[in-house]
């Protein structure tokens, strides 16, 4: 299924010069839906067991559960500052501008879980590269990472784990 | 299944005096996880076609999409003021202090689309009932309305259609 056909390019967001890469054609779309988290599900190696999937606020709250449920596994949302009710591990990480916080429960991740970090969009890496500390300051063992987009010329995947899955290549 | 036992009440949160409802242990529990999305997805009649599900940022993008390949629709995302990428529609509606606009891609629900509206918690209803004006402005039919919690002291219900399913009341 030619996903790429449903990323929409939108000029200008969210600042002049910059072109968004809109994934709401393919979450609007029944079975590009399902088939997105198919083959992020399907990625990970069979006798690969995954514990927890994590979701990135927000964005990867839409396709983190559903992959997390082809996993048996639970989902963990991570979220901005603030945001968790409960007690939280923070990281604090530089952005181009300026920097951000994001957020684990304390008791999220379990000593010795098997993670799964998704998120729709790699970058420069730095969000992803945040939560993989965040699960590493729990106790957890990252087994991957994995995307529906990654922009390859901003050469995230240099700041990740080796086990990273991208649907779309640009 | 108990959904109940797996919402954390957490002590003012976000602020002092409110005992805030937790849905991530829920949401860390692989078997919960499926069946909170399998019950919502059952509230709606087999004669009942639902083109479009609609999940409310935040937490109404994690179950959201489970519902919706549930039913065989596609997921649309309403957004905060700003997030969107495209062209929108926006609703400003009040708070109880202040006020909020959350937004909605033009292209999103076509004209007779038949819509399912999913978020966390139903509250005051302030924030369904303005997601309801926008899916009415979009040509949208409105099937129902469901969410993981209502809090019923509150009286949201009043504010929405008849066709309304929490899975835990308080």
């Amino acid at each position: 299924m030619d996903l790429e056909q449903l990323i929409r390019d939108v000029p200008d967001f969210p600042k002049p010069g910059i072109v968004f890469k809109d994934i709401t054609p393919l979450l609007a779309n029944a079975k590009a839906l399902s088939f997105a988290a198919d083959t992020l599900a399907k990625s990970i190696d069979d006798d690969q067991k995954i514990d927890k999937v994590i979701g990135i606020e927000s964005r990867g709250f839409i396709l983190g559960p559903m992959i997390a449920e082809r996993l048996n596994a639970g989902f963990i949302p991570v979220r901005k500052k603030g945001k968790l009710p409960f007690t939280v591990v923070s990281k604090t990480y530089q952005l181009e501008y300026g920097e951000d916080t994001l957020e684990i429960h304390t008791d999220a991740i379990q000593q010795g879980d098997r993670v799964l970090i998704h998120d729709d969009v790699l970058a420069t890496g730095g969000t992803a590269q945040a939560v993989c500390e965040l699960v590493n300051s729990c106790g957890g063992i990252i087994v991957g990472c994995n995307f529906i987009m990654e922009l390859s010329f901003l050469n995230g995947r240099a700041k990740l784990p080796s086990e990273l899955k991208a649907l779309i290549t640009y």
